[in-house]
């Protein structure tokens, strides 16, 4: 699938980091960083509506699901097991059913994470995000990362459906945040993503203004993780971001004048 | 695969609620807990030597095998990703290489766990450690979490492997603990456990307890997370574990007269 040798991703990573480093330099501080200037309804399509905790029930995602519904959201953001009624939930709309793979360490195999990606995509998921594996990154096995990337980038693309990959930025250097960024802008992902929201730390704007200045202005850019506000959300459009994954969405719409909260009563269920 | 209507589950698992609740009432606190006399080679035998962290590289599991060796582990517990490197390293000792499946969510579809287990059973994991659909658990859903655990008892014995169920029992009460333990053993799996070691607590004395009462002398029970001492493990075992899932086995044994430390310099990696 690979048609880059090991020495070519040597040579690429090396001069991203020394080209993104330099461009970086002047990056403002988070106190002084620029909001991106939204309306509601463009804030709203940003947003990954996301629930992916363990104990999640499926009363909770009939909840996400009409929400997203309410307020336009981009897609609802849930693990493999609730995608069939998330895809029924959703029927009609144009809020993409997003399934995790490889959630969250990134250590299955790529044969598991092609097959959970293939899975969730047949059942109706309409994007994909994906963790990297973080400890191969690390040891700096590029063609690993890459092969790992690109298998699940294949089934995403034949199946229809956008390929997210989730970095672990809080886990890694800066270094392997460049690495991250453009083995999986080589491997043909549609964004890149900050983080799972399970570790230490989620998203940074340091790290979006990074990512995005690694991959340039053609691949999508997730931030996730930490996003709480619409003033969160502004910063991290201005840094680069061009996806919000969050499970703070209706609260940051109840915030912005002219949004209606949901009805106290959405349905029968 | 079930021959068991959803109304047996019902009865089942109202049944042992009843039972297991009557058997725990004169239980011991904790401050009272026995402990079980155990030699420090018994005390290895139960341990599954265990690194689960998504930013752990090659020369970590090295470490962890060789650490394994060395003290006679029961086996080495890691994510997919590293099972062909573990296998490599375990070759022809007893050992287990114990691969970790659907975790730590447990969130998956079925067909993913199964494949999962598949595929590193083919790599050569002898042992399998699931986690059970947790939110389906929760919505009372016996016939979906039942057959998600059977499929997979069914991979993990068509290869010869052993399957381990963790409830992630922080999260449940003591009735859907007493359920998930029950519809685990009804499910052919060899263990129930108690916790994946990445949400809010681990094992506790009352969880092994319950889980014991409810499987009877013939299945294992697994107590992962926060084990950290030989009284831990030795007061486990009394309350009715079989097997200790952690990552602290080199300071346990460390800790126990009559055992060396594991040579400085292991070796040439």
């Amino acid at each position: 699938m690979s048609d880059i040798s090991i020495q070519d991703f040597d040579a690429l990573i090396k001069d991203a980091v020394e080209r993104v480093t330099r461009e970086l330099a002047a990056a403002p501080s988070d106190s002084e960083a620029p909001e991106a200037d939204l309306t509601p309804a463009e804030i709203a399509r940003l947003i990954d509506h996301t629930l992916l905790k363990p104990e999640a029930v499926e009363s909770q995602i009939h909840t996400v699901c009409q929400e997203a519904l309410t307020y336009g959201f981009a897609s609802v953001c849930v693990n493999p097991t609730w995608i069939p009624l998330c895809v029924e939930l959703l029927a009609g709309s144009d809020v993409n059913p997003c399934a995790t793979i490889g959630f969250p360490l990134g250590a299955m195999t790529t044969a598991s994470k092609a097959f959970e990606a293939a899975d969730a995509i047949g059942l109706g998921a309409t994007e994909v995000d994906m963790v990297i594996n973080i400890g191969r990154l690390r040891d700096g096995a590029w063609e690993a990362v890459f092969q790992d990337i690109a298998t699940v980038a294949e089934v995403a693309h034949g199946g229809g459906a956008r390929l997210k990959v989730i970095l672990e930025t809080c886990l890694l250097t800066d270094e392997e945040k460049i690495a991250g960024s453009l083995l999986t802008k080589l491997a043909g992902a549609d964004f890149v993503k900050t983080s799972t929201g399970f570790n230490k730390a989620g998203a940074t704007l340091p790290d979006v203004r990074l990512m995005r200045a690694t991959v340039g202005p053609d691949l999508g850019v997730k931030a996730a993780g930490g996003i709480h506000t619409a003033a969160d959300v502004r910063r991290m459009v201005a840094a680069g971001a061009t996806r919000i994954g969050a499970s703070a969405g209706v609260q940051i719409m109840q915030s912005l004048a002219g949004m209606e909260p949901p009805a106290a009563d959405s349905g029968d269920y």
